[in-house]
């Protein structure tokens, strides 16, 4: 007797991308519910086997759908807004100030069902994502239909949908709860990458990826600079780094992966990290080309992903699976390297394991799920057919195919494209929507098209430094006093250090720019010789307008680069309205108090000579890490003789320039 | 009085292209004839023309059709044939047996036809090729409607359309004159590499281009292996060597050019020539990455191409422009280098440039030809649209239109594509023709599975030598009297050798395998003592099966590697049905007679024991110098005392494997 089942696919030409790489070029599919059940020979399928439906393939290519693994699935809102920069130019002067005010849950749902339209018609069944408000990605995934691995951010800046990364890290925890046993929806933590996380981060997301068995999906060493970094900051390579940071601990998918050598790629290895490889979204950017003949060499899981489609600029994986085997070819010098049928399997079996659910997906096996797509090769572009090799038929699909060859595509057994046609989604609204959106980001980049920030970071070499600063601040008459007071045995000098500074502010007309400080330190030995200079540039941003419990505790963007420049050369670039000039010889001491560091400043006005300041200070990314020191910081004050009724509010350019205007 | 005009197109995002970038988004362009009147914004050009017809675009993008700079049309019957091998393997262990056996004027018709359907559809209206029966890729071409740069194929070796480069040269001429005038093709001489050719055809594709002011497109320095050799055997690299040969006193289409410096690109600029880019036939080939970024810099004139469909494997110019901005980008470590607006650029009036056409298309400006094309940006993967930077537009169509995006095409003044619809082909009636080829030639294939020639190409190396050969060999008695006679005036000795041959020659049961001889040459000094050794692998085909003037002259295929593995190795990857061994002592001459050169070889064989023959020989890649050379021979033969009613026909092998028989 036959057994019954839902669906049968017949007469198509099956890819089943299984272990022994089966084709069956008269094959056939049955499914039941949303699983498969048999791939084979339509002529012994059809014996095994009595359908319910049957659906006639003609003749076209049916195999696994696609898994994307790694975007950010929301960017199509910002697709093409900025394009051929650098980027930290890209990233910090365009789409992060863009995401600061246009990611709402509202744009992310709408970003989400216009990438999902995209992966749907281009043969997609399966993504892994990383960005804010996932919980609004996992509501427009699960309503079209889509797969998905995906991961809430977690970072040390705040966030369009948090203030502080502990707030991230309980979104977090919420959203994972929420989505834990949905049937298409698989929730992830992610921390956005180890130099945008703090060590805290990396160990609390590991902490609760593993708590509930959810995938951790991170960027890792996607730069070259960032290895450098690494090497300066913590003495070592970025995967010994957060293995030491125990981010192992959980189901790591690792996207990027450029620059890592021999030792790193074990290491991944053996903890059966997933890695995302990125070929468009690398060459780009100038990434570099990620070791993916090695990676694979040692049996590691390597997906291909589109990265986010701000930065592609599209999501379309026939283009980057053909760019996956042609970076490889050309990055070791060998045209054999990376052939099509390990290309194609990167994009699908190897991909869904990369993601954690290869129990689930990627491959046309009884038991998975019926995740695929028939793609039409009866096409001009597609002819002719040659049958003498099987590494042929992957050859056409990789080398040849485009994404809009894919005609119908089925997700967990339901059908999402039947013909061309989308099911689950209104293209036409979704577009509609789009248009307003962009006309909206169009205006705001016009509005600041001057912006000093963004102007600052365009010249490269800029960090952001934290967010929350703790600062109490006074003029003082006997600057001995406090110098003896430092001798207390309960604060504890790490080093002391004495500068001569010069600082030129430029001051600019319109509102919300900050103020951009020029400084040259001069390192002072014991002596007063000048030991060596330094030039900086220091872009405060205006205070944020937020209550704090104290108003010890201020939160403001600051922006420090290296000033390789001439101050002319800034000048002429920034033109700024005006400018103040101060000069002071500033004695600085690092310390520690209850088991927290401070800064403490003795600064001598000279120029213009306003007498001597003291500021005990600290910076966090880390609101409550800021509420804490911000009760310190004022017994620590009190301790050296300054009250809190005696403290100066202003900085000192204000200071300077409320003085001057008088 | 508003100008009456054909046709106008209102309702368009217009990107002309032109040398100020000109774009109108509301824009307009009006056409008459084969020849474009006006482009501007729809509002001024309302007023200024009054069409016969008016066409709304529909918001699309219209902009010049893209230039496909280096292409080999026909070779879309050959797309998938093989993929994933080195270059040596893929080109002569597979494409060109083939193309020996498959490439006829029908076949030649059959693959343009295609190729020009997929042009269409890809939003292609010119394209520079390099083939063979050039004259009916021309005809096709005409008939599909599209303007064509047609490159008729000389080179040394025997082609499917000629015996002899001189057959190459006459076919040429006879090509230019019969299309020289033509609206759409323009005639172009193609000898296909300096490798590939020799220095007589060189100066006679230039000069021949020269005489007709037609474009000598030809391949330039694409593989670094390429730069060695012309290093080693001409003492300069690529660019160089042609200049000597005048290869630049026609209007150069340089191809590839991944390997030059930059003298080189200022010599190419000097000289006017144009460069054609082929990032994904370069990648895929592994052969490098163009410095483009420098030949912009200089001014040169380079454009894009897709290369042969076989190698790529498709015709998307839209594929090609993104890959070209992010190989620049990969390579020079900068993300900035070759923006969305210049490589645009290069697909389009740069590209009209480089194939010096650059009068007639690639830019809407006034007086050029219409060709155009309107590309829909309405669709989900083109979402949303920024208008703030005009790189914006230009960024759109290179990151994330497709070529399925083009909608219309315009050659000439004439639709060939309306609403995805072609006018001027039936893809069907292609697509059916070339399923039937296509089963053939895996037929083909399959039967020469466990072909020796791909065998021993597979493993590298391989060199083809001369084809034609020239030779008078003969049993003599005594040895003395070819010594004494080789003391004569009128034979000038330049070199004389002593060997030691030990020669193991495969035999193989299939015929039309050739014979495979791997030989010990011990070089022996003056002494008989032994100076070096060397191991070569030497594939002998059979003799052509065609009328030669005298039986002295032989036409078959030779090809010559370096033996770097052992005989057992050999014997187990080629298995052989049978073997062979000879054992000779051999003294050689290089001699010139009457101004010709001659090798003598006076062979005493010792294993089998069979005496001495002597042998005079002479190789050449021409047909004409071939029949010189045969009076030559028997000329110098007479004078060393060996009469021609003497000679021995058959190879030492043959002579022993019938004894042996007997």
């Amino acid at each position: 007797m036959a057994q019954k089942v839902d669906l049968l696919l017949t007469n198509a030409l099956v890819l089943t991308m299984d272990e022994a790489m089966h084709q069956y070029e008269k094959g056939a599919l049955a499914i039941t519910g949303d699983k498969i059940v048999a791939a084979g020979e339509e002529a012994d399928l059809r014996k095994l086997y009595q359908p319910a439906e049957t659906i006639d393939c003609d003749g076209k290519v049916l195999m696994p759908g696609l898994v994307n693994a790694h975007t950010h699935v929301p960017m199509t809102l910002l697709r093409g807004l900025a394009d051929d920069l650098r980027l930290d130019v890209w990233l910090m002067g365009y789409v992060l100030p863009v995401e600061r005010q246009f990611i709402t849950p509202e744009a992310v749902r709408l970003g989400t069902s216009i990438g999902a339209a995209e992966f749907i018609r281009s043969g997609i069944t399966t993504f892994a994502d990383m960005y804010y408000f996932e919980d609004s990605v996992a509501e427009s995934v699960a309503a079209a239909g889509l797969r998905g691995v995906l991961g809430q951010t977690v970072m040390k800046y705040p966030t369009p949908d948090a203030e502080s990364y502990e707030e991230s890290l309980s979104l977090t925890r919420k959203f994972i709860e929420k989505w834990l046993h949905h049937p298409l929806v698989v929730p992830a933590v992610s921390p956005h990458a180890p130099y945008s996380c703090t060590e805290d981060i990396l160990r609390a997301t590991a902490a609760l990826a593993a708590e509930f068995d959810v995938p951790l999906h991170t960027h890792i060493a996607e730069t070259s600079l960032e290895v450098e970094n690494a090497r300066r900051d913590w003495d070592m390579p970025v995967v010994p780094y957060i293995k030491k940071q125990s981010l192992f601990e959980a189901k790591v998918l690792a996207a990027h992966c450029v620059h890592v050598d021999k030792g790193e790629i074990n290491t991944l290895k053996h903890h059966n990290a997933g890695v995302a490889h990125n070929p468009s979204s690398n060459m780009k950017l100038a990434s570099g080309a990620a070791p993916i003949a090695e990676m694979l060499k040692v049996g590691l899981n390597v997906g291909i992903g589109t990265d986010g489609p701000a930065s592609n600029n599209d999501l379309d994986m026939f283009e980057e699976v053909r760019l996956a085997a042609f970076l490889s070819k050309f990055s070791t010098n060998d045209p054999t390297s990376l052939p099509a049928h390990q290309a194609l399997l990167m994009a699908t079996r190897l991909g869904a394991q990369a993601l954690h659910i290869g129990h689930l997906t990627g491959s046309l096996e009884p038991g998975k799920r019926a995740d695929l797509i028939l793609v039409d090769i009866n096409t001009v572009h597609n002819f002719p057919h040659f049958r003498r090799d099987p590494n042929g038929t992957y050859a056409q699909i990789v080398y040849a195919a485009k994404s809009t060859d894919v005609t119908d595509l089925m997700v967990n057994g339901k059908w999402l494209m039947r013909a061309q046609e989308l099911t689950t989604l209104v293209e036409a609204d979704l577009l509609a929507e789009a248009t307003d959106y962009a006309k909206n980001v169009d205006r705001f980049l016009i509005a600041r098209e001057s912006s000093v920030v963004s102007k600052l970071i365009a010249i490269g070499g800029t960090t952001q430094e934290e967010s929350f600063e703790v600062q109490v601040k006074a003029k003082i008459e006997e600057p001995e006093a406090i110098t003896a007071a430092l001798n207390n045995p309960e604060i504890e000098i790490i080093y002391k250090r004495r500068y001569h500074e010069y600082d030129t502010y430029f001051i600019f007309a319109e509102a919300g720019q900050g103020i951009l400080r020029y400084r040259e330190d001069e390192f002072l030995n014991e002596r007063g010789d000048i030991e060596k200079v330094r030039y900086r540039l220091t872009l405060i941003g205006d205070l944020h307008e937020r209550e704090f419990p104290s108003d010890v505790m201020l939160s403001r963007s600051r922006y420090l680069a290296t000033a390789n420049h001439s101050l002319r050369f800034y000048r002429e670039y920034f033109k700024p309205s005006r400018e103040i000039h101060i000069e002071k010889e500033r004695q600085r001491w690092l310390v520690r108090y209850k088991g927290t560091e401070f800064f403490i400043n003795l600064d001598q006005m000279n120029e213009p000579d306003l007498g001597t300041f003291v500021e005990v200070k600290s910076r966090t990314w880390s609101r409550n890490d800021a509420e804490r020191k911000s009760k310190l910081v004022v017994e620590l004050a009190e301790f050296l003789g300054v009250s809190t009724d005696q403290t100066e509010a202003r900085e000192y350019v204000r200071l300077v320039d409320e003085e001057k205007q008088h």
